[in-house]
């Protein structure tokens, strides 16, 4: 065995490994006496132990040897940790080089910092049991498993020089989102892309049952991790001097691997994938806790998985066995009589920025600059006449981005990401400036595809969103367009980055990052092609149950209020931005400058498409999203024909929130604004993207909001016509040209005539799409005419 | 190279599978002259071309090659295809196999029929592109793409003469689902359940990029499916004769290999996990389309995903290469005369439910016998006054659950699935009846681990769900219990089973299965400990997004209410059901009998704790949700003492579809019983589990929904005490009681007086968990007091 480390060295790195573990166990059980120098009674325990001990010990022997590498070789690291259970040991780390202490300078290094320290942890009014946005350094939350090492590629991304740590929790490891995070090595760039180190930390238990990856064979693990492209390193045992030699020799042999591929990459641009390290570590679980208690083996079981004592006041000796344990580490030999960790412990830790809680790639927001964006203007489609022009409104969003792209090269800091459907979103246009990114052999059949590709294409909408998080958080720019349907993949991710968010805006040294951008397209209206399955617009819903200070939802109607509301997004920080938009044909309704105006509002009326002048109107008809807006207009077409006596208000919303009032959302127009577009009225039949539901609930504390009569997605669908979808779920024109009039009173005795025509219309629709498997020719190329 | 089949068997294999692929491409493309009698017009073809061809031919080259085996060795086999755009195929090949002409008699085998059948094929009223409910022998919607291989074990466990045929597609393959699901075969066991043999099928690319898994190299791909725990053998080329012997030489080996596996497990009670055969199936993309279109490479690349051939109309000569390339398959060699396929190929196929489309497991309900349940009173708590008892409703529910284990043992026809938090949700009575399932080594510190386990457990909710669906369709009964907030990890796996589900139920055909249950446990108001990453109840308006004749969403507020849902979901067919309910120590409200009557009607007043007997209350207290439950009532104990005279009328609510009007849903409460209980003027101040915008959705059609006032989640919470997450959200006790008098006029007088006593009740809270770290001792030892 190779033992890089000298006796002195290997005795320091084993004390602050025990430091660092002994501040673990005291956060998660102390209140008090922090460096026992009292004997440990019940007032200094916790009277509610929250905490992970398990994983703890392991995240805590990486670290200490993380920082020895760094400090040797002046690297430049951030620690990714996907067992975020492991809280603790991250704080005390943190804690230990001095890095929590300057963020936070009422828990200082000294007694009554400790005290601190140990007490704040999982306590009221304290700091969250797991890593989370408080915690320095970390970009990974702590809550769900399954995102560590797609966050930790999206960090490497265009960070030539940053080294991403990251471990990899054996239990997280079965989670399908981890499961295909480690073919990520296939879109890194060994000459642009900084470098991911995967460490599998295998401690055998989840919270009862066993992990795979720590039964499976020797010979199966190692054949698992080569056939994923990397190289196996196993650091394996428990004896803590044995295990310190076998890290640092192994950390030594994969940085320098690691530094080879970099500098053969670099130096010859090379254009095929290396086979990157990783290592492997096994170690008890509960690593250096209590051995038996009760009887039971604990350590290097699932007993060791959350508090391995959970029961002081009740069970006699348990006290004992606490501060035995606690003891175990030698407090005395750690600290100074001022509570400080000793000097020549505190000498392991790197300095300054070098160090992994203060290192501002995990700060991302003190990196970030803004993106160089071209005047979207220049890429407006031309509308002299509403509905005139024909455009495909995620291709000018396309042209746009292939410049954004262009004008950014240099700092390389913006990247799109999608699942396989940039040109199926027909954002082609990017492929101008950019290819998408593989690295591996490529074909004389293959288009768009390089090494340095800027668009992140795979069949798993969990690393798109996964490595453009990690991307964001290091403080870069992206854009993630995705079929409608599928984006509920991610829910639960949307939703552990918008509480990351959230959590981040009231952490006082975290910088504002990016947004998350979705342009959420080939969407549920359009979707007859693929069928039932594809057919979802819920997504919308799901971002709505968030906090209003990080959430925006737009719906554009066409090319040039697409172009405005990319724009703004790109240029916002610290939300999530949702976009919903067609790829189809269709025709165009604001010039730019109106749609700027529009945009800029969120919600206004069409004077245009209405017919009521200064009149109050009989009704006002809503639109929200593209095809919802184009058959409200058709259906104005038809009123006007039909009941030219009719006076309709038309009224598009572009953003969602502004329709919600302003005490709940920043966006939310004004009551007074809000009345006098909507009435206080007058019915309001309003045509919606989505689950019509969700237009009430936003609109519920609104003077008019009985009135409103909302057409939506109802769950019904096939592959079928575009038109027929509409019908199916009563969005088409006939469906909404009836309900206007069977709202308002004045016509009440024209309604069974009108619902007549309707149902003729229908009808021959029906007939018509049956016989010839496409729309009727006058629904197909309907335009609207200006009165 | 082995040549299994003869000259004659290759001949006519080849035919069957070019009757296949030629009538494949007849439905992406024909709608009339299906024979190819007339030459080719563009009357023939339909207008708008929906369909995918690039995997098809595969599909249909393994359907083949598993007809001879299942024949030859009289085989009961399924066939899951991952690629499920490949729909054309599934249908063409159940079609030549008789199968679907017996399902629907208009699709004859005869010329009338292949004209249906072509047409019918994504056109409006006909059948959709993908593989789904409508498609005979199919228990996997070719839609979001992921979860064939887990439906695919999901078949086989308990099943032990099923073989399950499951062919991933090498895009499928990319996604997180997929690449956790091979580890399935650590959870199957040789003995007791059946076999799957899955095909990766690499057909080189995606829409448009090249697939991960086509692109590694050979090595590094026999070591991946190494890893996971697989011996792969290759079948690879183009050339339709040699990998018609490969394939067949192969299929006889692995078949061979898996049937020694399970002579081996079964006659020496093997507890070791075999290595599995699988197939690697490498062919080209489009394979036997045309080679080259417009002078691009066709076959073999991107150019075949969809339809290789878009334009007929408007690209001259395309129409020529369409007859050419389906002249290409010889029609006229394959059907006779009348347009059936002719015998000595119809004689390849197996017959009657040796049929793939004809399979009786594939349409479970077929299948499908009653769970026996034991009387669920007999778990009942005592609770001979309300709040008296102190009990953990899950901890009942298990004991339950344990009973319908062992009294379903010898059918072997129902598990439990969770990702490994049986015994962290209390369920862990279980475990007197059976095991955890783990097919590997052990050692002494597992507990509860058994290669004949019932219990599912694995970090993986996707496995979880799309096990536990593949158990269900195939005819079988299951119960999932997981954290709450963590479900949303399968958003978009229940919506494609809502999905089928929906359709399901209108194929006449297939046959109710069991619903889909889940235990929402751990849930929002029980994270204080986890944190705010765990704290998110927003599932529940996910699943209300789905038609109302598939879901069903009950919030049993006690442990006598819930084995009463228990017992009612375990019952029922076609459903989803989602079950919300607490493991924490809690106060018990209702007898077994009162339990039973409540949750029969959904909700009802709660006579014991309302005060205002048959006179009008002043305010309706309601309550969904078990914290919400015992907060509300804790705010009437507080209400009582501090205004005796008010009159108060408390409503529990289990069914949340009991809130409908009975238009939207079958649970719905017909309106006068509605307006009888919640009156149609009075305050309603509601207590509700998860964001409160779901229950004024549910009540909007209610007369006296103005007046409801809905406390909820507001996405306030981190780790602190659990009375301290109530307050964060305005749940607790406090806030409700201070809502009701800010609701009710006649008190207005009193408002701030009562404001200002529930400050200080709130300040005091508040000092006290800041310096104690736990709730304040009047707080957690609270008891209802019965007047």
């Amino acid at each position: 065995m190779k033992t890089p480390l000298t006796p002195d060295q290997l005795a320091r790195m084993d004390a602050y490994w025990r430091a660092a573990n002994y501040l673990s166990v005291g956060q998660i059980y102390l209140r008090d006496n922090p460096l026992l120098r009292e004997k440990l009674t019940l007032a200094h325990v916790k009277p509610r132990l929250l905490g992970h001990w398990g994983t703890t010990p392991g995240l805590n022997f990486v670290y200490v040897h993380l920082n020895r590498v760094i400090k040797a070789m002046d690297l430049n690291m951030i620690y990714v940790t996907g067992p975020g259970h492991g809280g603790p040991g991250l704080v005390a780390n943190t804690y230990l080089e001095g890095t929590y202490s300057e963020l936070h300078p009422e828990v200082g290094q000294d007694v009554e910092g400790l005290k601190r320290l140990v007490t704040q942890f999982s306590w009221p009014g304290g700091i969250p049991s797991h890593v989370a946005a408080e915690v320095p350094g970390s970009i990974n939350e702590g809550g769900e498993l399954g995102y560590s090492l797609m966050h930790a590629y999206g960090a490497a991304f265009d960070n030539p020089d940053l080294l991403v740590a990251c471990v990899v929790g054996d239990g997280e490891a079965e989670t399908g989102a981890l499961a295909t995070s480690w073919h990520s090595n296939k879109f890194l760039n060994p000459a642009r892309d900084g470098a991911v180190l995967p460490i599998l930390h295998l401690n055998g238990y989840k919270i009862a049952s066993p992990t795979i990856l720590s039964r499976i064979s020797h010979d199966e693990l190692d054949a698992l991790f080569r056939g994923y492209g990397y190289v196996p390193h196993f650091v394996e045992g428990d004896d803590p001097a044995t295990m310190h030699q076998l890290m640092a020799a192994t950390l030594d042999t994969v940085l320098a691997d690691i530094r080879a591929i970099q500098r053969d990459a670099r130096s010859r641009g090379a254009m095929d994938r290396p086979a990157w390290p990783m290592i492997v570590l096994r170690s008890p679980k509960g690593w250096t806790g209590p051995k038996e208690v009760d009887g039971n083996p604990t350590e290097g079981t699932w007993r060791s998985h959350q508090v391995p004592l959970a029961k002081l006041a009740e069970v006699p000796g348990h006290l004992d066995i606490l501060e035995d344990w606690l003891r175990s580490y030698r407090p005395e030999e750690l600290f100074d009589s001022a509570g400080r960790l000793k000097a020549e412990l505190a000498d392991l830790a790197p300095t300054g920025q070098r160090r992994m809680g203060a290192n501002p790639h995990a700060n991302g927001g003190q990196l970030l600059s803004d993106l160089r964006l071209p005047d979207y203007r220049d890429y407006a489609l031309e509308v002299t006449q509403p509905g005139a022009t024909i455009g495909e409104a995620t291709r000018a969003a396309g042209e746009f981005l292939r410049d954004v792209l262009r004008l950014n090269a240099d700092t390389a800091n913006f990247r799109v990401f999608g699942p396989d459907e940039t040109e199926s979103n027909r954002l082609g246009a990017v492929f101008e400036a950019t290819s998408r990114v593989f690295i591996g052999p490529q074909l004389e059949t293959d288009r768009q595809l390089a090494a340095d590709g800027r668009v992140m294409e795979v069949l798993s909408e969990h690393l798109c969103q996964g490595w453009l998080e990690g991307y964001l958080l290091t403080g870069r720019h992206g854009f993630f367009s995705c079929y409608e349907a599928f984006i509920h993949i991610v829910d639960s991710m949307f939703n552990q980055h918008a509480k990351w968010l959230n959590v981040a805006r009231d952490v006082p040294w975290r910088k504002p990052i990016a947004s998350l951008t979705y342009l959420l397209t080939s969407h549920v209206w359009r979707q007859d092609h693929n069928g039932f399955s594809h057919q979802d617009p819920g997504f919308i819903d799901h971002v709505m149950n968030k906090k209003a200070s990080v959430v925006r939802v737009y719906l554009p109607p066409d090319a040039n209020t697409l172009l405005s509301v990319v724009d703004h997004c790109l240029r916002s920080r610290d939300y999530i931005n949702v976009i919903v938009a067609g790829k189809q044909p269709s025709p165009q309704w604001l010039s730019p400058d109106a749609a700027a105006a529009h945009c800029t509002i969120g919600l206004g009326t069409w004077d245009w498409a209405s017919n009521c002048g200064a009149d109050e109107p009989d009704v006002v008809i809503a639109s929200a999203g593209d095809v919802p807006t184009m058959e409200a207009l058709a259906a104005v077409t038809i009123l006007r024909e039909q009941i030219p006596e009719l006076k309709m208000r038309f009224v598009n919303v572009v953003d969602l929130m502004a329709l919600q009032a302003p005490s709940q959302h920043p966006h939310g127009m004004d009551d007074a604004a809000f009345d006098a577009i909507f009435t206080t009225d007058t019915p309001v039949i309003f045509a919606y993207h989505g689950y019509p539901a969700l237009i009430h609930r936003l609109t519920y504390r609104r003077r008019n909001h009985d009135n409103f009569h909302v057409h939506g997605f109802q769950e019904e669908g096939t592959t079928t016509t575009p038109f027929d979808m509409a019908v199916l779920n009563e969005l088409d024109r006939f469906h909404l040209a009836r309900a206007v009039i069977d709202r308002i009173e004045r016509f009440a005795g024209r309604r069974t005539a009108f619902a007549q025509f309707v149902d003729a219309q229908l009808a021959e629709h029906d007939r018509y799409v049956r016989q010839n498997g496409e729309d009727m020719p006058e629904i197909r190329n309907w335009r609207w005419t200006q009165k």
